[in-house]
């Protein structure tokens, strides 16, 4: 790049023309320069790369691309405005509140305050005063102050000091935004007026540590967003109610499948209702991984560190702090981040030909990860986590057959839960080991697999783990986040690393190639994106308690039992507390049972039931073994649907 | 105790009849003032249950037994006479040799040496030296040595010197065995002479180190042993060969069963085959665990420290090195050394109602406990291990019957094995937490359970673990060690501790008591156990290959598959490598493979098979119908015999 405080620079625009401007030239000159109409509608810039306000000259080439409000950044400025309104509403109620930093973010803004307790009682009257701001559309004004006066003027705020000395560290002047009599240390850029602020909400209030470090002060963080339009405001809220509705965290207590306990934080105790939905996954997986060809192993969760040494992976995990790693009695130990070196080495206890291979280990493996307590979240984000592993130790020639056949029945599975798949190609980083060589040529045999299976996918550059290039699996959850989960990927490293052979046709010894896949992912995570996917509403395969019995009164109790007894080899409950039909009927909704039979006189005398569903239909007189012949076919076929009444 | 140095003492004889001699009276003389006969027999004696010299004065009031040639301990005796004619012997051989100690044992003896370098093709030279010193029939002399003269004595073996410093401190002169021209220190007793040993052998070489220690330098030690007729020896001899046959090492590496790493000292890797078997005994007990009412669960093996000190378990285990524990992140973490924590917070977790009870958590849980490298052995002694285990919450009126149901299971699973079953009912030991009252309300819980269901027990004071008593279950291996495995275990603690509580009818908050079991115990243990106790020779329901088809040549190939494909719903291989058939016969038979299915032009032509099965036995012309019909019926009876031709 070429500084040049006197001369001419060269702007690339986004459809790659060039224009030649003074230095010194804002991103304003730069729109006028384009076109008059372009320039008034400037609202702000995005410089290589970076939202930038439209006042800021520029002293050397760069990309440059105009922000009006057609723009998608153009809602960042609006949030980013909406921001400072928070700030000066809550300085109008709380003139000791202090600010540390308010940003846009992907659903809206956020403040860190401090030196003020409010509550979420508090942000009614935040909101009102906020209102008044916006409705004085007060214009929002960029102003520069001198390095020595933003010091002083922040002598209070050690935070706002903190970013003088570091964010803003060069800069003399610093830059300010008035809006009123309200000025704040800020970058930009904004909208023009605190008017065009269409609608706004105030969220949420967590607390928050300054920099995200659970070793600095504890901050108050204010959650709000803001939209051009009311209606898209009401959308926004709506998908945010609808996700909290769906949030697994609210549903795992609701069901009472999960909890995550302080004492064990990021791990998971499954509780039997969570269990049951795990092991029927684990069955399922099971069957697929014979189907696969894989043979179940399991190794242990403790290990010197020694395992992890020769393979890169003590390197690439305890160095970062990512491994639980401990010295006792004068050893290092650890808990296994993976399975691989171990199935490696069950590989490597026998001598194989190559008409032993491809060679297939699977196995529910249980691996610990030191992943910050900040960043924790439910089954989402966790620090125990059991894979449904598996690793095929395969000839050169059998690769790119191995990767097919698993991303069919990965296809196959995805379709089972009626979820879409986004498959990305990930391919080699910065901290690779190994040589280009290996690397093209384990990248090739993926992008094959993919595009001979007739599979769509993103190359994502870069971003493999270490030890080789890998199919990542995505699924959208009802946030539109997408979660990574099930993987699939080559290995040329670890054969090579814990000198894995077979020996060839012609006698000699060769290195066999390592496939790391999950299918699943986790069965935290994948559990995780199940729940908020169905809202709790299982399919009967996978539904904690399938059935439920509801006899009226007292006296059908025992036609109830007699009921649950012929449908024993389902998960079926009789609800017997004294309650009225009514309540038993709303606690069985309550808990997202699929089915309710109930029986009262007529049911008992005629050997039939009433079944209710969960989604409120209804059928009498149902002779209790065509419901069951029913629901014997919905669990077989693993339907999504519960579908007797449907 | 009374001390009397010059009156007199009172002597208690194993018929509680008492003897009152003088002070400063032997064992001997007491036996010669019960009977002149009984005096000459007289080879030693116990004193207040530990073996002693019959030259041993005593000077205060004790039991005394005495022993002759017919009693239990003059094999004893024998032994330790053997031990020192091996010295003897080793020293005539190898001046240079020096001994520490050299005690009798269960099975024999042996003695620690060093400052010489022997292995095990040396031993034959030292038992024809030992031979000699037999037939030469030395007296065995007990002879009192000066204090001063004895370490002067040991001036060169710092080991003796240490004995002398500590476990001889008290002793003035100090007592030494002499036969021949050679002398031991030593406090007996012996047997008259070195004749007396009428059949003796040395069996093992191996490393030990000075009192067991790691730390302390290592030693070699040899192993031997004696008895008074050649016949047992040759008995001995012969039930230690069968022993190393069933040796489920061995036989874990014959069959691929399992592996221990030397990176993960006693955690074990299940190799496919091993895994098999593991699956089978989980799906097995899950089954039982169903019965019993039983709900899985699943809790991490990660956990903070804290978690285990409110149950006392962190000071019982942390405090003696028995956990893996770590400071990591200014957090101390620990694995689980047990479930019990994890699933009483499972139950802590809701409200419960007296009606909601019992409650029965079951896991296979996976813990780790810090055991000695130096005890560890295979799948016996680990470190690593998943347990069956099962905690119920029960009202107080419930624990009788919850043990009965508990024990009758127990007894169904051990009859399903063919395992002979010891019940002990251990009580309360020195570290134990809770009342008196309480424990004793639960031992006569469990002692009422095993009384009401007609099963024998023995007592086994103060040896249950500190939370409460338990009813253990012994197993006798192959080589007559007993092994405990399952456990039923009453704990009036955690709940307390944990403050556990549930409504009641009286809608007052009570407290529930916690039942631990584990039916197998862990199946690392069990699975060493049943290797020995099968041999190998799993019944068709365990084995990891059910049935192997053996095609005659490879043009029977395509026929072996069809009849592989109707008996896919078992462990079914083909043995299609160029080999004859008999080396396919021989392989299976080392493989211990139930049935093996031959296959010709004859079987092809009339769909039928040739069995031969695991005992050599064998039928031409079954068509795979029948065949597959009994092998369901065996699997699904889970017979201990493979009868198709039985």
């Amino acid at each position: 790049m070429s500084t040049q405080e006197h001369g001419q620079i060269v702007v690339t625009l986004p459809d790659g023309s060039e224009l030649e401007v003074d230095a010194g030239a804002t991103v304003e000159d730069i729109a006028f320069e384009i076109g008059p109409g372009l320039g008034r509608d400037t609202v702000a810039g995005v410089v290589d790369g970076d939202l930038a306000d439209k006042a800021t000259p520029l002293y050397s080439d760069a990309t440059v691309e105009i922000v009006t409000a057609a723009s998608d950044e153009y809602l960042d400025c609006l949030r980013h405005t909406a921001a400072h309104v928070f700030g000066q509403a809550l300085q109008r109620l709380y003139p000791d509140a202090k600010l540390a930093i308010g940003p846009p973010t992907d659903d809206g803004f956020y403040y860190d305050i401090y030196g003020v307790e409010i509550d979420r009682d508090d942000l009614d009257d935040i909101e009102a005063e906020m209102a008044d701001i916006v409705a004085a559309d007060y214009e929002m004004e960029r102003v520069l102050v001198d390095r020595s006066e933003a010091l002083d003027r922040y002598e209070e705020n050690r935070f706002k000091r903190e970013i003088l000395q570091n964010e803003a560290a060069g800069e003399d002047p610093v830059s300010f935004y008035r809006q009123d009599d309200w000025v704040d240390l800020c970058q930009g850029p904004h909208v023009e007026s605190t008017g065009e602020i269409g609608a706004f909400a105030l969220l949420d209030i967590s607390a928050a540590y300054w920099r995200g470090d659970e070793d600095n002060e504890q901050l108050t963080r204010v959650y709000g967003t803001a939209f051009e339009s009311e209606s898209e405001l009401e959308d926004f809220l709506e998908r945010r109610r609808e996700a909290e509705e769906r949030d697994h965290r609210k549903i795992g207590r609701e069901m009472d499948l999960f909890s995550v306990r302080d004492y064990s934080p990021g791990c998971v105790h499954y509780h039997p209702n969570g269990m049951a939905i795990r092991r029927e996954l684990e069955e399922y997986i099971r069957e697929k991984n014979e189907e696969l060809g894989y043979q179940e192993v399991w190794t242990p969760e403790l290990n010197k560190a020694e395992l992890w040494k020769p393979t890169g992976h003590y390197d690439a995990f305890k160095e970062e702090g990512e491994m639980f790693a401990w010295d006792q009695d004068d050893t290092e130990y650890g808990l296994k981040p993976m399975n691989c070196a171990n199935h490696a080495h069950i590989y490597g206890n026998e001598r194989h030909s190559y008409r032993d291979l491809p060679l297939k280990y699977s196995e529910f493996g249980t691996v610990y990860r030191n992943e910050q307590s900040g960043e924790l979240s439910g089954l989402l984000r966790v620090r125990g986590l059991t894979q449904d592993d598996g690793h095929a130790f395969v000839r050169p020639d059998q690769i790119e057959a191995e990767i097919r056949q698993t991303v069919r029945v990965i296809e196959e599975i995805y379709e089972q839960f009626d979820l879409e798949v986004l498959y990305k190609l990930e391919t080699k980083g910065d901290d690779a080991i190994g040589s280009d060589e290996i690397w093209e040529t384990a990248t090739s045999s993926l992008r094959n697999a993919l595009e001979h299976e007739g599979i769509e996918y993103d190359v994502e550059a870069g971003e493999a783990a270490f030890y080789g290039p890998k199919i990542g699996l995505d699924v959208r959850d009802a946030l539109g986040r997408e979660w990574t989960i099930g993987t699939v990927q080559v290995d040329f490293n670890i054969p090579r690393r814990l000198d894995l052979v077979y020996v060839g046709k012609d006698n000699e010894e060769h290195r066999p190639v390592a496939i790391h896949r999950a299918l699943l992912g986790s069965f935290e995570r994948f559990m995780g994106v199940l729940i908020e996917h169905f809202k709790g509403n299982f399919p009967l395969w996978l539904a904690p308690e399938q059935v439920r019995v509801l006899p009226i009164s007292k006296a059908h109790h025992e036609y109830a039992h007699e009921v649950a007894e012929e449908l024993s080899d389902f998960r079926v409950e009789v609800e017997d507390r004294d309650w009225t039909i009514g309540r038993k009927i709303a606690e069985a909704h309550e808990d997202r049972v699929p089915y309710m039979l109930i029986v009262g006189d007529d049911e008992a005398e005629s050997g039939t039931v009433s079944v209710r569903d969960r989604q409120e239909r209804e059928k009498n007189d149902v002779p209790v073994a065509v419901f069951r012949d029913h629901i014997e076919a919905e669990r077989a076929e693993k339907r999504t649907e519960v579908d007797f009444l449907g």
